[in-house]
């Protein structure tokens, strides 16, 4: 079979310097000044199908965060922390500059380099509403205006070599993964939409029809995302809006005669038929272009959350049972991999790229395998420093004894979605790669055991994970844990464990990441990242409250050979010692005889 | 001397039967069905004067923060978790319904109790913009509308009882305690109204006036603030609207020629003077009159935060020192508190007036008390578990054998502003006082030792301080830290450490208090609070990063009696020794001998 990943380049720092030329000179044809493009595309998705990947191919960049500004006379392009080093590699300096997303970020810039008078375009279908004020807030500072287009001009540089718009096929998602059926999601997000006043939601984010329809689809590599629109009536009815070549034939009878398919060029209309209505649409997730269509329909908008984003978050029982068995098939899978890397691969050292083979060879063979839930990240001595790094022909770097091996990856499975990172030492690890090490496994140990009250937020929890490394006079530069879907997208909201403010309490069955790192630049990487889920609250002995606590899906050991045992503490040895226990307990059986014993030893008590 | 404090009750639960009637009767000559009361007054304080406590004379509560909704056929108080015990005793529940001023607010209770076609009244000297936008929309939602008012219904009512408005001195604060002079701060200041393309700041935060005028008033209780507004220029020149009654002689020429002090009934003409200029306020500080006097007048506002707010919260090397002085001291007269606390008072067992009379004059006697920072806290027993409990004669309670005594204090002084609270064993603790106490103290160690990077909030730092506690199946309802003026209030921002989100960076120089507490409601309180200030960034050997950190400034014992030493980690044992070495090395010297031998064995190591 195929490889489901590539190590070509998709996009390289030669696309600047050809691209930008073309993209002024369509500027110029709408006597636009200067361009936005962001990162986004018209479904406000994170990983984009390549048709949409316009930030990629006018600047080099592929991160999976980022915007450009593209000028009459210069441009910039705008990374966060993740993808420092990652862009001076895409990207041309000579064509762009690179600046800080966060820091400053856009609206930093255009303060800066508009000049007055200048009028920058952008596509109101590709830009949030609230980013957009904030955008045009600053230009206006500098004098000029941002402008809507009808005709993206970065879309009519493109022309001919723009990929084709996906047209994979919309499955539904059966009962016995979903947990719930649609009807009944509807029936109680259409009350949540009654209570508060609003007739109708808009719903645009792909992850928000997959989870509320129960279909899935292909349109977006990684994910089984299906794009299209939805209108979610407070009556529990629905339009939904699919490209008729997309829809399998068993989907309309499956989605029963409460739910309209219709095809996207409905959509306009169906919106104009919003007069005078209460519509709830999500600022975060859908784009300017729906705040104005509406505005000019006569609907009353209500900004709110997505109403699908929290009891999406929150997994029902049966997904959570979904997430243990496909965590224990793509642990058993990592498990091998791991077996062949501490033993054959500690005298063959393997590249990057057959790391990444490897292990992709044997979660396939678990014959569950639907997709990856994203690029396997195997960095190599220096690369592991490289947050986001996908190994490339051209980046490939070859294990090296006393070196790291940093590997994150993981699998779209039927019953879940799963990603976990662990960190291998390649022959003998330096004193200073272990006591490192350590303190990462100590950070992610606390974050795995807390217990906390009803009403936590992932960032009053996020220095737990830091706090051996801070001590140290250390830390990384990401964020300690993301949301995780159930056969969905691999980072999702609206929970988050990290530095950034995020208002959204931690509620049970919510599944977040545990991942901490440490990266010493040119050097190493170590990250350790497993799956947990919100547990329902419950008592502590002698406490008074019913306490949340996390409980841990992702199985696979961690490398022994890196841990400092003097300095854990007896409770964090207990913990890890318990941790692998479970982990040989269950994927033991799952694996052949040779990989259980050498499992055996990898989850020995410390 | 008279005491500072009163143990009078100030106001009772008859407030609201008998009040409400005159406010509804106010409230019909202006054709209304409802009027919102908020806690704030005209200049946004936390502290009233009595003639501003609006609130307590409308409704009996006396904390420093709340709500009331008076309608005309019912009415509702909203307090927060540090005063749900207080409030069922302060106001009749014949009269008010009881909510949660946080849980929903008074949005939800507009949203549910106001009936269309009503008129809900506001004074907009009293109101944030955003805090009335959201009431407008919760109004909007039950088919009613807000009205501002000209005259405020229930200053009407109050009429001749209420009581006049302060005019109290206001003084020059000089350079030995501020560290800045004024025109240095202005100039600073404007710079940076110009860097955001501001012309000017309208300033009405009586502690920013304080701060960036080097002066000092009397007006409010508690805190030595000079009530009035101020608009700062970019070119660092202001104009100051003080009460002409209140201006000392020798103030003006220390303002020098750069500052035009005018009478406040100046202000409105001064407003309307901003016609067609960019000018700064703080939604947070100043209130919705302000917005709109200057939208009439043809001002471009900018809303963003009160430009003092920040370098007033970076206390300077001067105020630092200060603040070293003012802990010695109001530490040396805790300290002898304690002594008597830990000895005749173990035998007399004193009620709370008594404790409550001693410390006063143990803080009196250093000859430079300018105030108390707050009235204090004793909690004795049962009372202890009442957050911000002040005691009265009607509610004091004397202290038992096995009981536990809470007592938050503080002084101020010209060179600094105290805030302490220590818990005391009157007899024999229970096992289980014992415990808890200690749960508290390891949360207050960690959150003194914590070392992290430049950018980290407060709100990152607040589960330090509650994780022993959560680990029990415990939790305390008020916030960990907040922010502490030089000679100005005890509760100062933008900083804050607690679960509430706060974007601010905690900066070297900021004061901020760590009080972990633990409350068993009926039984007993306990909370250790100490001051902290911010370091600079310094690397740690071996690390990577400069990172800050703490030093404590509050120097009293903390009660070994009431510590179970093998629940502390060896670290946290030797970080308790090292501070109590420290409480006797600089308290020691200025206290009585039989104080310090008293002392040295207070804070032997453990």
């Amino acid at each position: 079979m195929a490889m489901r990943q590539t190590f070509e380049d998709s996009a390289d720092p030669s696309f600047g310097r050809l691209h930008t030329p073309l993209i002024r000179e369509a500027m110029a044809d709408q006597a636009l000044d200067g361009f936005l493009v962001p990162h986004e595309d018209e479904h406000q998705n994170e990983y984009l199908p390549a048709a949409n990947d316009r930030l990629a191919w006018a600047t080099g960049f592929t991160g999976s965060a980022g915007a450009a500004v593209i000028l009459r006379d210069k441009a910039a392009v705008f990374v966060d922390g993740r993808y420092t080093i990652q862009v001076r590699d895409q990207v041309d300096q000579a064509v762009f500059e690179i600046r800080d997303l966060v820091d400053g970020g856009v609206p930093a810039y255009l303060r800066e380099a508009l000049r007055p008078g200048w009028t920058v375009g952008y596509d109101p279908r590709l830009h949030s509403p609230d980013a957009l004020a904030a955008l045009g807030d600053a230009a206006a500072k500098a004098g000029a205006a941002l402008k809507p287009v009808d005709a993206n001009p970065l879309d009519a540089a493109w022309g001919g070599a723009r990929p084709a718009q996906p047209k994979s096929p919309i499955t539904s998602h059966p009962l016995q993964y979903a947990g719930e059926d649609s009807s009944s999601k509807r029936a109680r997000l259409g009350a949540g939409l009654a209570a508060q006043q609003a007739e109708a939601a808009v719903l645009t984010a792909p992850a928000s029809l997959a989870w509320l329809f129960n279909i899935r689809g292909g349109d977006v590599i990684r994910s089984p995302l299906p794009l299209g629109q939805a209108i979610l009536n407070a009556d529990g009815t629905a339009r939904l809006f699919l490209d008729p070549d997309k829809v399998t034939p068993d989907l309309p009878a499956r989605l029963g005669n409460e739910v309209t398919l219709e095809a996207p060029a409905a959509l306009d209309s169906a919106l104009a038929d919003l007069k005078g209505r209460t519509v709830l649409v999500d600022p975060a997730q859908s784009s300017a272009w729906y705040f104005e269509t509406l505005a000019v329909a006569g609907a009353k908008v209500i900004r709110g959350p997505d109403p699908t984003a929290l009891p999406r978050a929150c997994k029902n029982p049966t997904e959570i049972e979904g997430a243990r068995r496909a965590h224990a098939r793509d642990g058993a899978a990592l498990s091998q991999f791991l077996h062949w890397l501490a033993t054959e691969g500690q005298t063959s050292l393997p590249d990057e790229l057959e790391a990444v083979t490897r292990l992709e060879a044997f979660r396939e063979a678990t014959g569950a395998l639907r997709d990856l839930s994203f690029d396997t990240i195997a960095g190599a001595t220096a690369n592991g420093a490289i947050c986001h790094y996908h190994p490339t022909r051209r980046l490939n770097r070859r294990t090296e004894p006393g070196s790291l091996l940093l590997i994150d990856s993981g699998g779209q499975y039927l019953d879940g979605t799963t990603d976990v990172t662990r960190t291998v030492a390649m022959g003998e690890p330096s004193a200073e790669m272990a006591e490192r090490f350590t303190l990462v496994l100590k950070g992610n140990l606390a974050l795995a055991r807390v217990r906390f009250p009803v009403g936590t937020t992932g960032p009053a929890l996020d220095a737990l994970a830091r706090l051996p490394l801070w001590s140290a006079g250390l830390d990384y530069d990401h964020g300690t844990g993301h949301g995780v879907g159930s056969y969905l997208g691999v980072h999702e909201g609206p929970h988050r464990i990290a530095k950034v403010q995020n208002s959204v309490a931690l509620r049970p069955g919510m599944i977040v990441s545990n991942e901490p790192g440490f990266y010493k630049e040119g050097a190493y990487g170590i990250r350790i990242e497993n799956l947990q889920f919100v547990t329902e609250a419950t008592p502590i002995p002698g406490g008074e409250r019913p306490m949340l606590g996390f409980e841990t899906l992702t199985l696979a050991p961690i490398d022994r050979r890196l841990i400092v045992k003097a300095m854990l503490t007896d409770e964090e040895r207990c913990q890890l010692d318990a941790y692998h226990a479970r982990v040989l307990e269950v994927i033991g059986p799952k694996v052949p005889a040779a990989v259980r014993s050498w499992l055996a030893e990898a989850c020995a008590p410390l």
